[in-house]
């Protein structure tokens, strides 16, 4: 067993400690990296809190991670000691299910094994990036390209991929006018992905505040949901509409912003069922989605997107001591955008 | 102006009685229809009894008319005098905007003319099918193709292009698993329709009352929805869900039967807020759609599709003095499948 350096939680209210935590050793088709940066996600939060169910503590969150090959296993090919890699939300899945061979692991019918708070087909419990050191199999590890540095990576791993796979599957390109909802983590990837895939980019925000980072991200418009007569101005306007706020919102009101055949796309779940007026999807043949992150190829395709177009989240690096202030700081919206602890200092 | 004779009610709770209605003089483009048949349609009811906003009565309902042109105005090219017709939900919108000139009328951006309780362009109160006549501008009527008798041609004016619509737009097909949501007027006309257009068939009923029937319809299968072994069962399976059903039923237990990427269609509004459990979306990436009627030029295709398929629906003929009776029963589920009222009776 290989040991590495953590930082985890022993209860929904407890602080972070740091641990010592085993990966297991090598097999065949395993790769061991070296964490360098772990981005923290509103899921962490909500997951080390207990509130999407039971968790077995100690928990170890962070499905954002960046950082360097350094072992493989015997039967290795896609990747070498060296190799700049990053690992997401999931780290296996059955593979042979209709969505697995489509590519779409995350759909796994079998349910995909979660980077952290699963368990793996040894029957271990999955601990993730808040750490030194992980073993994960090949196939669910993707390439960073070299432009794109390994602190700015790890976000694009969850935030990146979870609002690049709805755009892409819903067609945000250009003639297309694709609204964001929410301005944090997941909604500054998806202006700056949305503009850079060609799309006409507006962003609702609960007030201005942000304004001028979501132009300078990409965005064509900025509006205040705060103010009623944005829901009249934009009435009928969008193709498109990402919804990257789990707060239980009025999802009727966003629904009237789509135009004929729109789809509003949630890429988070509020804690509460959502309260639906039918008749404002029938009225338009409106579509309400939800994506959950994408498929390890769409992931591959994403990274190289951003590559391409570079684009990379705008993000505050933190040491391990600084977990537990971060999480309160993410609670209160005071994150631009996303935090990204540099696990050197584990 | 024309007289028409026609069944009207005069509040939420009266019976209907005889009246004379008065119908436009022919404009240019208007054409005059003695009205043959004429569906009882279950938004005939909420409207009559006042469910869905308030009413300036008297109200005459009817909005599945078939008929024979008896006069046209000036200017008419499409229509002329023994023409076999029909005249569904609407009998106009602006014809200028957008999703009008796309051939989307229902979803006129300035409101459709609906049928009955509207009001039309001459600021006249738009009064229905329970009538001997009616006079409506030729772009808003379509042909009843000569293999469909005008008593069945009737109820597809809204429940054929009603369940058709969606059908033919989220491409039920060959390959494609189609589930129906409820076995009446639009169940039936939906069972019908997806196995014509090559799907594999399947109907959620609350019972096996109807099993029979929906065999008959073109149904691969049939399961009753008062079993829950039957959400288990079906965990995961369809493609296309096209939910007939206006009660306010669990939603989300109807999401875990669509497949990755699939989508459930409803085409009838509940009263109340539907409780939807954004998870049950996200997981597999699921679409929570609505759909009203459909185009004109798609309603024609709908006729024409059926007369080669030989489609119709099971009616059953009433005369103008039983349409209470047919209200209550409509309302008991005791209809097999389709009321329509001989207007010769009126």
């Amino acid at each position: 067993m290989i040991t590495a350096k953590a930082r985890a939680v022993d209860g929904p209210d407890q602080s972070f400690r740091a641990a010592e935590i085993k990966r297991r050793d090598l097999d065949l088709h395993d790769v061991l990296i070296e964490i360098k940066y772990a981005g923290i996600c509103h899921s962490d939060i909500h997951t080390a809190h207990g509130e999407w169910g039971p968790v077995n503590y100690p928990l170890v969150p962070g499905h954002e991670i960046a950082g360097i090959v350094t072992d493989v296993g015997a039967e290795v090919s896609k990747y070498k000691v060296g190799d700049r890699v990053g690992v997401g939300c999931m780290v296996d899945s059955c593979g042979e299910c209709e969505n697995c061979r489509q590519g779409e692991e995350q759909y796994c019918l079998k349910g995909n094994v979660p980077t952290y708070a699963g368990v793996d087909k040894y029957g271990e419990p999955t601990q993730g990036g808040y750490s030194t050191h992980i073993v994960v199999t090949e196939d669910f590890i993707v390439r960073i390209p070299d432009n794109i540095e390994l602190d700015v990576a790890a976000p694009l791993l969850c935030a990146g991929i979870t609002t690049y796979s709805p755009l892409n599957h819903w067609g945000a390109g250009p003639g297309k006018k694709v609204a964001v909802v929410g301005m944090g983590g997941l909604g500054h990837m998806a202006v700056k992905i949305a503009h850079a895939m060609g799309a006409e980019v507006t962003v609702l925000s609960q007030s201005l505040k942000k304004k001028e980072d979501g132009l300078q991200f990409g965005a064509d418009h900025y509006f205040a949901t705060n103010e009623p007569e944005t829901f009249q101005k934009l009435a009928g306007n969008f193709d498109l509409i990402i919804n990257t706020v789990s707060a239980n919102i009025d999802i009727n009101a966003y629904f009237s912003l789509l135009t004929l055949d729109g789809t509003l796309v949630n890429v988070g779940a509020p804690g509460e069922p959502l309260s639906v007026n039918v008749m404002s999807l029938i009225g338009h043949r409106r579509s309400f989605a939800g994506s959950m992150i994408g498929g390890i190829r769409e992931t591959q395709e994403m990274l190289d997107f951003c590559a391409e177009h570079s684009i990379v989240p705008m993000i505050e690096v933190i040491s391990a001591d600084q977990i537990d202030e971060a999480y309160q700081r993410v609670l209160a919206s005071d994150v631009k955008y996303r935090f990204v602890i540099d696990t050197s200092t584990i």
